[in-house]
């Protein structure tokens, strides 16, 4: 039964306005949960669910969903490549499940989705399955119909998301894949063992660094009442980050139908830059990492066109581009690794807050269902 | 030197109000010309550029691009795998450039650029390189420098373009593609005999359909107005026309700064259409294939919304379809595999005619530049 794998504070709205809100703040409690179904927290080893079990004979792993959950994919396939040292596809589901896709002997397929019921993402699994490939379901209901159509299960321990937009069953899922690449990568040799240390270091530092981040969120007002105000919003982001500003958007067009759109940073000028005046924000994606010069160039271009800039950083990107930045969020110092996950909570709570803004519902925006059972 | 092999009626302006618009009028002429280059026209067979002449070691197929040239890729990706029988993934340069991909040993690269300078392009080659992979440049300027830094060329005979906007670059793109698959189709043996006759007899096809499709424009007029005026759009497309729909949005985005999103159709259900009420347009784009259906079905989802429905089809689909669009596009028939190509030239016309009844400049749209040389 799921629900006994979390605690009780984590059903029901309590004292907050929306469940879409307590299941932001639920997250410190989820990562954690779902962190140890990977990695033990007494060794601090990770484990491989079947059919990842025999790493080595992996021949590529294909991630298949829809929304939220595709975007949790993306995060994953630069883990899970550079991390796992695994060859790594990404699919819609309703594209995957028509399309005569061509995989190799030993290929696994990691269905993902919230409720394990989402339609295309099963009817992607089965046909996954008619091209010979192993199934893992990437879950947060393990009766779900996903789970039980699948050769493996992992769960996240998100516990019960009712909001329509999902946020905690996100970070579960990126919590999960990040814990899967690094117990591949160690098993196919592909990280060493004070890498694994490193790694797994950061990841179980990951729920406090959440909660840190939740806890002052006097920046964000200011933000989010800009947002909800405006016409057309961009976020920006490359590497890790370019999954989490295409979550962002579609957080902030979900359930303020401020029309928000994700793009990878280096994107920006084969288009969207044509879109950029002094009425269209640009939230940027940019912790310290590798990435960080290149999207910071990206913000000066943004900053030339007249453009609002929204920065979402850490203190050394801070004291780079602070000073250039219209607004400024600054998270807690994380490895790069594991910024993806710190890095939903800021998106996450603009959309959140420009929504109480806007006086739209946040629970239940219209149009939407919190899971998808049609074509 | 590739200006010798176009008319001369290809270069300048000529009659056309803009290079774009006369770019557009170009495509019958570039699509043969493209088309010749895979295909012998005496005898109907394809053949293979360096280095995927052997055409059976070819383990996967990475295509890497940017911008309108990665929306090509996308399409191509359907058809390398469903026609031509090989693996393939498409990413972009902008990313691909940065990221410890796993590519496996026999790995072939294309990259797409057609001024052969786009440097994240350029850039994402060299990667490939480095990580042994052989690379064939599919580009418009032979002597540009991805094709000098590439171990073969195809190349594309669409002809000098000016405008900003890609336009016959992109369906000369998918020619010079779908011309690819077909012939390694046929030398893995994953297409017989009968299927390359017809799909090289659908593809010598096309220049008279997009001909005849280009001859009368008196249903785009009334469209345009309407999308010109639009704060958000979007596009829709589904296996094949995804592709389309993404490409589509780009160019209203890029000439008329209208904020047009495109999306895979099955997508919508996951968060856009939360977007969506009766101030939205939303164009469709739906030749009779093996998904019309579910696009149907999208369709009425947006209806029962209010959201304005812009469908472009053929007979079949209008007889099946056309009552309930608000706006209808016909176009000829075609077989569904080169339906893309064809299916391009409204989506061009409808972003051309909209920045004309805007008043922006379709030639030089604020921010952008042609060819994208720095990061």
């Amino acid at each position: 039964e799921h629900v006994s794998t979390v605690s009780a504070a984590m059903i029901g709205k309590g004292n907050f306005r929306h469940f879409m809100e307590k299941e932001i703040y639920d997250q410190p409690e989820a990562i954690a949960h779902t962190l140890h179904t990977v990695i033990d927290p007494g060794t601090g080893v990770a484990t491989l669910p079947y059919p990842l079990e025999d790493a080595e004979s992996v021949s590529k792993i294909t991630i298949l969903a829809a929304g939220t959950s595709f975007y949790s994919g993306l995060t994953a396939r630069y883990w899970l490549e550079s991390i796992g040292g695994v060859a790594c596809e990404v699919d819609l589901a309703s594209e995957f499940r028509d399309r005569k896709a061509v995989l190799p002997k030993g290929g696994v397929v990691i269905a993902v989705s919230q409720s394990g019921e989402s339609l295309d993402t099963l009817m992607a699994l089965r046909h996954g399955k008619s091209l010979g490939q192993k199934v893992l379901a990437l879950v947060n209901v393990p009766e779900s119909t996903i789970a039980r159509e699948s050769d493996g299960v992992l769960l996240t321990r998100a516990g019960p998301e009712f909001g329509v937009a999902s946020t905690k069953a996100f970070t579960a899922q990126l919590t999960a894949f990040l814990g899967l690449a690094i117990a591949l990568g160690q098993a196919r040799g592909h990280i060493d063992k004070d890498e694994v240390l490193r790694l797994v270091t950061a990841l179980e530092g990951v729920p406090g660094r959440v909660a840190e981040a939740l806890k002052d969120t006097s920046a964000y007002h200011a933000i989010a009442h800009e947002l909800s105000r405006a016409k057309d919003v961009l976020y920006l982001g490359r590497g890790l980050s370019y999954p989490i500003a295409l979550e962002g958007a579609l957080k902030l067009k979900e359930i303020t139908y401020v029309h928000a759109e994700g793009y990878a940073a280096g994107e920006m000028k084969h288009g969207p830059i044509a879109l950029i005046d002094e009425h269209v924000p640009v939230v940027i994606v940019a912790p310290s990492d590798g990435w960080f010069d290149k999207t910071a160039s990206n913000m000066a271009e943004v900053r030339a066109r007249g453009g609002r800039v929204i920065l979402l950083t850490d203190a050394h990107g801070a004291k780079e581009l602070g000073g250039s930045a219209d607004h400024l969020v600054v998270l807690p110092d994380v490895a790069p690794e594991v910024a993806p996950i710190l890095y939903s909570i800021p998106v996450q709570l603009l959309a959140y807050l420009a929504a109480v803004e806007k006086g739209t519902d946040a629970d239940q925006p219209r149009n939407l269902a919190k899971s998808v059972t049609v074509e």
